[in-house]
């Protein structure tokens, strides 16, 4: 399979945002047609659409749907009006930090104009512009990032990773996924290691979804199962996406990375982070200031088909865990890859980035 | 709430066996009265009845039930429908150690009741009494672990376990869950997270379940957000049973408890495996020989009443992982609790206990 062919989970396509439903995979391929920023509102918080660039995409989409109907005349009225609407769509998903970045650059995009003295009508064709370029800057990012892992990694390693930071996450390629699908295309047998990803399941529904389609030697075991799979030396390094790099290197990422750190460190395995430059917040001290979202106990109780446990028990669902910069081998960004310093700290390198 | 007033998965009333059905849990909670071997045969093969202990002491009554209405005047035609019934029984699940061990401790039982000269009648009460031994001694067994275990502990704390090593699984008060029992009984808070252990889930079925039936302060999490209850200090120190310890101190349990053993190492906190003197096998050296049974990936696919991954991936699914000695901080048996020698290892003390 051409890498070309892969199924895209964002697309924009005649006046509407196609967007592949992930809550129903791996069972149902379906993809929905929306057309207003509700329906984006609630795609983005019920995790029809999931991963932090796909978000951020799937956001600047969703602005301009927002927006697109607005025909008023006065620029600042309009601007007024795209305000609100980021501010709505920014509470579909307090820990997405590509949301709050796709509709800033939205909106700075729109000053621009707007101190230019451009009219409305050209506004939003900037604004929709803005959100394509946004899709294939993000696709050229993962491209890259899968460049620079790869140089990581050597034919016949087994890889161990959590959750999705797959293609479906993304434009292409995925983040963390991006290094599987280049070495596919080059003919090397990676066998890839998938943690199931409680309680969403992201891993089992999602990442070896994707990785079947692509025809990738996959397999599934339960999150309990990586300390057997690195202490029998089935897998030789482990790699995850981010939602969000505080300035020091702390990692926010899909509750269980943390766990999957310390079992790396513990197997003396490499721990690698693909971590987009728009996933490195320098305004975040250290993990510390990451809120962390807890989500609903029906996730855990019910999500699954049938209930789990008894009712009237308490239940705690982070949806996020910090893994600290201690535990983190490598970055690997866009522009390559990022070690610690010889003090083992990541701030000055990571501020040099940007 | 009494300990007394615990729900007791096996019973022995008016001359039936009272089995709670462990299928049906947490849902429904019925009791099923069985009054032939058949039965007994039936529950035990269907995991009606589960756990080591639990599963022996079924057998032991299931046996009493298979002669109960044998008045036969000749013992040894009595005894060889008694070897007969045991065969029987013996078939209802063929790795269950503890099925085996009840039914040869009772037919040796028998056997030397026949050396001595009693009668048929004799004998048959003789059988029911070993058979309400094998529960009493269980039950002692666990009430000293508990004991001994709760020494480890102080009011108030957060205490992590892992799986069901419960009171369902044994005569009462469990293994691990023992401390949790008398510390209730001493108007005592602890607060008990438990990990729902996938992919059977026993934490979230079972062990919430029975500890909330005690009113016990109980949080269910899932497998990969042990980390995080430990990073936070919710959690102060972790205790799990054990199916096999070897003679080194390698401890092969339920999946899962190798990764919460580096948790716990990582965060400073004790591990500690709750180890029944019948779960010290000394025959075996170390971990590395204790075979690890890989189970059915519809256990991990389908197991929860959806497909969780689409078909044509290879699943891995370890029932079992083995915690090297070197993590457990001390084993807590009826006799006292075992710590590593001064060179850290267990061997000879776990000989000691012998």
């Amino acid at each position: 399979m051409k890498i070309s062919e892969f199924i895209q989970s964002v697309q924009w396509k005649k006046d509407q945002l196609i967007l592949l439903d992930q809550t129903l995979l791996p069972e149902e391929t379906v993809f929905l047609s929306l057309s207003t920023i509700e329906e984006v509102w609630e795609a983005i918080r019920f995790l029809k659409v999931r991963g932090a660039p796909a978000i951020g995409m799937a956001a600047a989409y969703g602005l301009y749907l927002g927006v697109q109907n607005n025909h008023e005349n006065n620029v600042s009225t309009f601007i007024e009006d795209l305000e609100k609407k980021s501010d709505f769509l920014a509470t579909a998903r307090p820990t997405a930090v590509n949301l709050f970045w796709a509709l800033k650059r939205l909106k700075e995009r729109a000053y621009q104009e707007q101190k230019q003295g451009s009219n409305v009508e050209v506004i939003k064709k900037i604004l929709l512009k803005e959100a394509l370029q946004i899709q294939e800057e993000d696709e050229k990012v993962c491209r890259d990032i899968g460049e620079h892992a790869l140089s990581l990694f050597q034919d016949g390693m087994g890889i161990l990773t959590h959750c999705n930071a797959g293609s479906l996450a993304t434009a292409k390629y995925g983040t963390a996924t991006a290094p599987f699908y280049i070495a596919k295309e080059r003919e090397w047998n990676l066998k890839i290691f998938v943690d199931e990803t409680r309680p969403v399941l992201q891993g089992a529904r999602l990442t070896t979804w994707e990785l079947q389609q692509a025809g990738i030697d996959v397999t599934l075991i339960c999150d309990n199962m990586a300390a057997v799979v690195m202490a029998n030396q089935s897998v030789q390094a482990v790699i995850v996406g981010t939602d969000r790099v505080a300035a020091n290197g702390d990692v926010a990422n899909k509750i269980g990375t943390y766990t999957v750190a310390i079992l790396a460190k513990e197997h003396k395995l490499p721990f690698y982070v693909a971590a987009p430059l728009s996933s490195i917040d320098l305004s975040t001290p250290t993990g510390k200031e990451i809120q962390i979202e807890e989500r609903s106990e029906d996730e855990i109780m019910v999500g699954l088909g049938k209930r789990i446990a008894p009712q009237g028990i308490r239940v705690y669902n982070p949806a996020f865990d910090i893994t600290p910069f201690s535990l983190v081998t490598a970055f690997v960004t866009e522009q390559g890859i990022v070690y610690p310093d010889k003090a083992g700290q990541y701030s000055s390198k990571l501020q040099n980035l940007k």
